[in-house]
C-alpha cells in the first residue's frame, strides 16, 4: 500500500480525503499544486509530506521556476511537521540537475527507514495496542512508523489487536488506519476519541503508539491533536506510550516543545464531518491540528536507529 | 427551550436526532412509540427520559394496555440512566386514574429541580467552563442540569465562557449544547473530544461540569462516554469537576460503580456520523454509551438540595 507515485514525468497522489470510500489518484504537475495538496491534506503525515515536497521542488526546477521561491512556497504549506524542512534543506544542497534524483532517493530511503522502525519497535508490542491518527503506509512511503511497528509485529506472527482512535476532526483513524488494518487483516477495533480512558481502564490495552510531527531536542513531541491527552491517560493507567518516528522528525535546534509552531486549521473541519454540517453555523471553534506532549509522558522514541531516550544520540 | 410537550391527549417530542439543522416535532400516541423513541434517542438525557416514560405509562393506561407490562417495556428502553426506574417506581404507587396527573407533576417538578441545581451550582462557576454531552433544556424539562448551572450563571451576569466537547458518537455537544448556547447568547467554543487535554493545559478552563445518568451510593458516577477521561484529565491539571444532577439520579441501592449496567449501542453510530459513513464497512467497533467515573475524581455533586459529597445525605 502506498499513496505517492513518481511517474517519471510527474507525481500522483492518492487523495486521502476520499478514503476509505474511493481511491482517487490525482496527477500533479507543478510545485504549487503540490503545496496546495499538502495544505488541503490530499497528502498528510510528516514523512509523506516531506516526500511530496521533494518532488515538488524537482518539478519547480523542471518547470523553470526559481527554486528558492518554490522551496519557500512548499515550506509554507504546513508549519508543524519538521520533516518538510529537513527534505527541503537536504535538497537545497544539491545542484538543480540532481534534485529529482535526490527526491527519489528521499522517497526510497523512507521505506527502508520505516522497516527499520518496525524492526526495532515490534518487540515492544504485545496484545492490545492503542493508536491515534494514521501513521501507516498512507502517511509515509509505505509500511509506516507507529503503524509500521504494528505491521511488522503482525507480519512476524505476534498476537496484536489494534485499538484505533477515530481522530476527529479529520478522522485519520476511522478512515485511514482502519482501512489499512482491514486491508492487511490486522485484528482491530475502532473507537471514538472519548473512549480512550474507559478502554485503558478496562485493561484491554498493553501500550499505546503514536507518530511524531516534530520532536524537540529534549523529547517534547508535537503530534496529532489528542496525543497529549492520550499520554496523560496512559500515565494515569501505567501504560507505556511509544513515539515512532524517523530521526528526521527530530528538530535539534528546537530546545523544547514551547518553540514548536502549532498549526490551526479552518473552523469548517470542526463544524462539519466530511462536508456534512454537524453544528450550528458560525459557532466559534478552536482547531489546533497538533498538540505537544512533554517528554516525561513518553516511554521511548522508536527510530530507524534504535529505541531512543533523551538526551538523544548525536 | 424545551423538547417534551403534553398536549392534553398525547405527547410531542422534539426529534433530537435532527437538531440543529431541523426542528421536527413528533407526535406519539402509545407507550411502545415512546419506548422506541427513548431507545432511538429521539429523546435523551436522564431527566427527559424519565419524563417521557411517565407519559408513556399514562398513555398505556389510556390505551387499555396492562400497566405492569407497559412499565416493563418502558424500563427496557435504555438500561443505564436510573431516573427512568425512579419515575416508573413513583408511578407504580399511584392508582391508574391518577397516573397522568402524576406524570405531569414529575414533568413540572423537574423544571423546578433544574432551577435549584442552577441556583446552587452557578456560584461555583467562573471564566472558562468545559462541558461534555448535552445537559441542557433539551435533556430535561427545560433549563438543564450541568448546562443549567451555566445558564443560571450566565443569566445572573457572571462572566462565563463554555467550551463544548462535541461528544462523539452522537454529537450531543456539537448539535445540542452548541445550539442551546448559540440560541441563548452564551459565549462558547466548540472543540473535538481529543482537544480536552490540550485545552486544559492551555489554562483557559477553570472547571468542568457534567451530568449524571446514575450515581452509586459511594459517588461513583455513570455518565456519557468520555466523562471518565475528562475526570482523569481534570485531576491531572488540578481542575475541579462537578457533576450536576437531580437527586433522583442517585441509586442508593447501588453500592459502587461496578454494579451500574453500561449500555452498548449499535456499531453504526461509530462507523458513521449522522448517516454518513466514515469508516470501512464491517470494521469491528466498541460503542459503550456511558462510562463510570470513580468518586475520588469528582469534586462535588450539585443537586437541587445543595452541593453534596459522599456519604450523601439521606
Amino acid at each position: 500500500m502506498h499513496s505517492i507515485e513518481w511517474t517519471g514525468t510527474h507525481i500522483k497522489l492518492l487523495d486521502q480525503r476520499a478514503l476509505p470510500h474511493e481511491s482517487i489518484w490525482i496527477d500533479l504537475y507543478t510545485h504549487n499544486e503540490i503545496a496546495q495538496a499538502i495544505s488541503d491534506m490530499v497528502v498528510r503525515g510528516a514523512p509523506a509530506i516531506a516526500i511530496a515536497a521533494g518532488y515538488g521542488l524537482a518539478m519547480a526546477i523542471k518547470n523553470g521556476v526559481n527554486r528558492t521561491e518554490a522551496a519557500a512556497d512548499l515550506l509554507a504549506s504546513r508549519p508543524t511537521a519538521v520533516n518538510l524542512h529537513w527534505a527541503l534543506e537536504r535538497l537545497a544542497k544539491v545542484p538543480s540537475h540532481d534534485v529529482l534524483t535526490e527526491a527519489i532517493q528521499i522517497h526510497k530511503e523512507d521505506l527502508a527507514i520505516n522497516h527499520c522502525i518496525g524492526h526495532h519497535g515490534a518487540p515492544l508490542l504485545t496484545g492490545g495496542v492503542l493508536t491515534i491518527c494514521n501513521t501507516g503506509a498512507l502517511a509515509t512511503s509505505g509500511h509506516g512508523t507507529a503503524l509500521g511497528m504494528i505491521r511488522s509485529a503482525h507480519q512476524s506472527g505476534q498476537n496484536i489487536h489494534v485499538y484505533i482512535l477515530e481522530t476527529r476532526p479529520y478522522l485519520q483513524g476511522a478512515r485511514l488506519t482502519a482501512y489499512e488494518c482491514m486491508e492487511e487483516g490486522i485484528p482491530c477495533t475502532l473507537i471514538t476519541d472519548g473512549m480512550a480512558g474507559a478502554l485503558l481502564r478496562s485493561g484491554k490495552v498493553n501500550m499505546a503508539v503514536a507518530g511524531g510531527d516534530r520532536v524537540a531536542n529534549n523529547g517534547d513531541t508535537a503530534n496529532k491533536i489528542g496525543t497529549y491527552q492520550l499520554a496523560v491517560l496512559c500515565k494515569a493507567h501505567n501504560i507505556p506510550l511509544y513515539i515512532a518516528m524517523p530521526t528526521t522528525t527530530l528538530d535539534r535546534e528546537c530546545l523544547d516543545g514551547s518553540h514548536i509552531p502549532i498549526e490551526e486549521r479552518p473552523p469548517t473541519e470542526i463544524r462539519s464531518v466530511q462536508g456534512l454540517r454537524i453544528a450550528p453555523d458560525n459557532i466559534p471553534v478552536w482547531n489546533p491540528s497538533f498538540d505537544v506532549t512533554p517528554a516525561d509522558l513518553i516511554t521511548a522514541w522508536v527510530t530507524e536507529k534504535g529505541v531512543w531516550h533523551p538526551p538523544f544520540p548525536i
